[in-house]
């Protein structure tokens, strides 16, 4: 985290847009001149500190040309697209779910794109993105590393109470393998928990989105981590064996998926046994009640890779059952032999991939499938990295909306995804001109806007950082609902429906 | 403001707080144990910054040592300390206003400070906060560069209304010199001004307040830069003359003072011509009414070097007026003989310092009144500057609730003045163990706080930086309302008594 916050950090809004210091766009409406004169300083170093980054990791990074573009048609500015409602209007997909859930590979409706399975996507992606929303960051919360909200608001806090829904069970994770660059731990000595954090979660969809879109869906949301720097240590190092066969994965996902430890609250039973436990429970539910079940597994980043691994074990144990995962900017999870088992079981994967961001390129940049041509060469291959599944490529120049130049984090970021399949129509065609998430949306948490769209960067923050005054003047830090801390019971036992009115069981 | 802004932001909270990477502090209440591993990282990068800024400042740098601290009598995290009141009663001062106002310089009521005389520096530094708290530094705001509520909210705004003054005007200010780094400039093209910023305000005391001190106060409130390692390539050029003397001021701060220009809105008439008219008319308004009146100006860093320029005008052309001048961490202005004629026109300056901080000692940090000793050799030394008046001199080592270690932007900001302020007793005694002021707002926009407080870093900002969700579900800027839009009218005519339903009249 901390490294890519400081990169973040050093890049003020426009840095990347250009080389010229002022930029004319003519709207129909008006004329906004920018001047960036402000962030040319900055720029230097900012780049120097890219470069810097980019020789640490090793890569070759693919720095879109620095090209004048020319926006004719597109309206940045004019209010009457903030009166554009953000969705379009719902469609049936009852008679053609399976193929949009990939039982054909997706073959025929990735390029062009099929508009129905872009908004599908789309619809999963915010759930991988709700794990990042809802999540504790701060470092002065006793709660940090958990979720801010119990599951039964987290879609109404986040604005997404209107996705057909809801949520099931919380999952929580934990590693026997040092990563300390994973795992978000408060400042504080008493907090709820030293060991584990939010990991995701399960949901299933009601009755009128099972109706629209052919079968009860449940789907599994893993969170991921922003910063793909930290990866590069701690990954890369070793794949360990998975099921019976060759198959091998990376241990780090590996011990973060199935890693329990007696003596911890939250991880009594792993990752792993959290979610098959509510997803066996659930198929079981619905298959006596006569339902037909699918299982959409979604991930941004390490959360894709926790996802690919749920996939894996999800399949073998509950056979018969429709799986996918839909993964935004994983990266390579396991070898040949692990890909060709999750084949041969039927599971699906598209991967989501900005051509721009490095993280799918990870663990693996040096070996990975594209040796598969040195066959004989090389053997079997079997310590290979190798990606899963079919490819929505997506180009972050594509977009009229995003800065030119090189930005780590920006091309990483989820949201950047959700906005780039939105405007994706085809390999060769321009983005979408109807394309009607709203692009604010992007700058949440990095720096990607151009300038004219004067939306601030990094701008999902709470209010003075939580603190509020009090009664007596003083800010303070107000206590979490008791409603929305993390409840032991959620993760060991099923018996207790509600939340409500316990008492919270960390020390 | 660019570079300062990204030396805090690459200082995690718990930095600077020691060598130590766990500390254990015992309250009566509990133990708490701080985990600073997660910061030790950045640790290093941020101390190569510091060293190389220090560095590029041309300045030895006084860094307190790391020396371990106990906390005996302190109780950092007991919350019933959140429920005692932010002030103390208020208590008549109606007797002693002149001693208080510096009549006497001040002379035996600073070590050790006479408690009323703390309260009254108090306030008048509250003043020289608002103006950076109502300040408007967003680029994508066309009203970048001013402040964001009209003069009749401001204090309720800010939760000052209980402060028992009145803001009456708003000062406007420009400069006909090149100090790019100064002006806040909206990053686009519609503002409501190219060339000036909101640069403080006049005030007067409302009655009750004005029984309780003894005459009717005027306050002049100038704002400052958050920024000292700007000034230096800015400032310390040249000192260019004032009045009929000798006297002479550097350059810079005298072109923002004096600047105005017809093409402008909001500086048809200068900084000076402003408040002068203003002061002017309310002391002769109050006069006519048979009521005593002074004048108190006040200011932060560059804000404190405005007001002694003002104190010199307004101390020549309305003599007989008690004025003072009470600046925080401010530079040096001007060379000997503008000290001299300030003094031999009885304008009282209380400068308050803290030992750490870099911008009292600029400009000159060569060539200062320490070389006056060197008399002979340097003859005249007229173009030497020199600080003007009584010195309160602080100590960040002080106060118990400040980290350890060097912070440029900490030490200098105007809410670490305040604090450390409020809990001086004497210059060799500890830290008041009864200061009430709440000490949470030293980190507003800063990093100085040690981690058992709890409270975030730079914890001063708006809600996703002022975006909203509208009623389509987009996140946008929403419209100033029409009553804090800057209006021209408040600067060049005092006709118009409320800016209330009136049309904004920039372009």
């Amino acid at each position: 985290m901390a490294m890519s916050m400081m990169i973040q950090s050093h890049v003020p809004a426009g840095l990347n847009a250009g080389i010229n210091r002022k930029s004319v766009i003519r709207s129909a409406h008006q004329e906004v001149v920018i001047d960036r004169r402000s962030s040319s300083k900055v720029s230097n170093r900012a780049n120097r500190l890219t470069e810097s980054l980019s020789n640490l990791l090793h890569l070759h990074v693919e720095t879109p040309p620095r090209r004048e573009i020319r926006y004719t048609n597109w309206d940045f500015v004019g209010e009457e697209k903030h009166s554009t409602p953000v969705m379009s209007p719902k469609e049936v997909i009852s008679e053609k779910w399976r193929d949009l859930h990939g039982c054909m590979d997706w073959d025929g409706l990735l390029d062009p794109l099929h508009p129905r399975l872009r908004r599908e996507i789309v619809k999963y992606g915010e759930f991988a993105q709700a794990t990042y929303d809802a999540f504790d960051f701060d470092p002065f919360s006793e709660y940090c590393g958990s979720c801010r909200f119990n599951r039964n608001k987290i879609f109404e806090k986040l604005g997404l109470d209107k996705n057909g829904y809801k949520v099931c069970k919380y999952i929580y994770a934990m590693s026997h393998i040092d990563m300390p660059q994973w795992l978000n731990r408060s400042r504080l000595g008493q907090t709820w928990s030293k060991d584990s954090n939010w990991m995701g979660f399960v949901a299933i969809s009601d009755d009128e989105e099972t109706r629209r879109i052919g079968r009860r869906d449940i789907v599994v949301a893993w969170r991921g981590t922003v910063a793909p720097s930290e990866w590069y240590e701690d990954f890369q190092r070793n794949l360990e064996p998975i099921g019976h066969g060759e198959a091998k994965v990376e241990h780090g996902f590996h011990s973060l998926y199935t890693s329990k430890s007696e003596f911890t609250r939250y991880n009594k039973s792993s990752a792993s046994e959290q979610v098959m436990e509510e997803v066996t429970k659930l198929v079981k539910f619905y298959k006596e009640k006569g339902e037909e079940a699918s299982l959409t597994i979604t991930g941004h980043s390490l959360g894709g890779a926790l996802a690919l691994l749920n996939a894996y074990e999800a399949a073998a144990s509950i056979p018969g059952l429709p799986i996918n995962v839909i993964s935004f900017g994983a990266p390579r999870v396991g070898n040949i032999a692990f890909r060709n088992e999750l084949h041969q079981m039927g599971v699906k994967t598209l991967r989501v991939v900005v051509k721009q961001d490095l993280v799918p390129r990870m663990p693996g940049v040096v070996f990975n499938e594209s040796l598969q041509k040195f066959d004989e060469i090389t053997g079997t291959l079997d310590w290979v990295y190798t990606h899963v599944g079919a490819e929505l490529k997506l180009d972050a120049r594509s977009s009229p909306y995003l800065k030119r130049g090189f930005n780590l984090l920006g091309f990483h970021s989820q949201e950047t995804y959700l906005h780039l399949v939105d405007g994706f129509v085809s390999g060769n065609s321009d983005f979408r001109s109807d394309a009607r998430r709203d692009v604010a949306l992007v700058n949440k948490a990095c720096d990607m806007l151009i300038d004219e769209l004067r939306i601030p960067h990094c701008w999902y923050q709470m209010e003075n950082k939580g603190l509020v005054r009090n009664a007596h003047g003083r800010w303070v830090k107000p206590k979490r609902e008791p409603e929305d801390i993390p409840f032991v019971g959620e993760v060991n036992s099923h018996a207790l429906q509600s939340q409500r009115h316990l008492q919270p069981m960390y020390i």
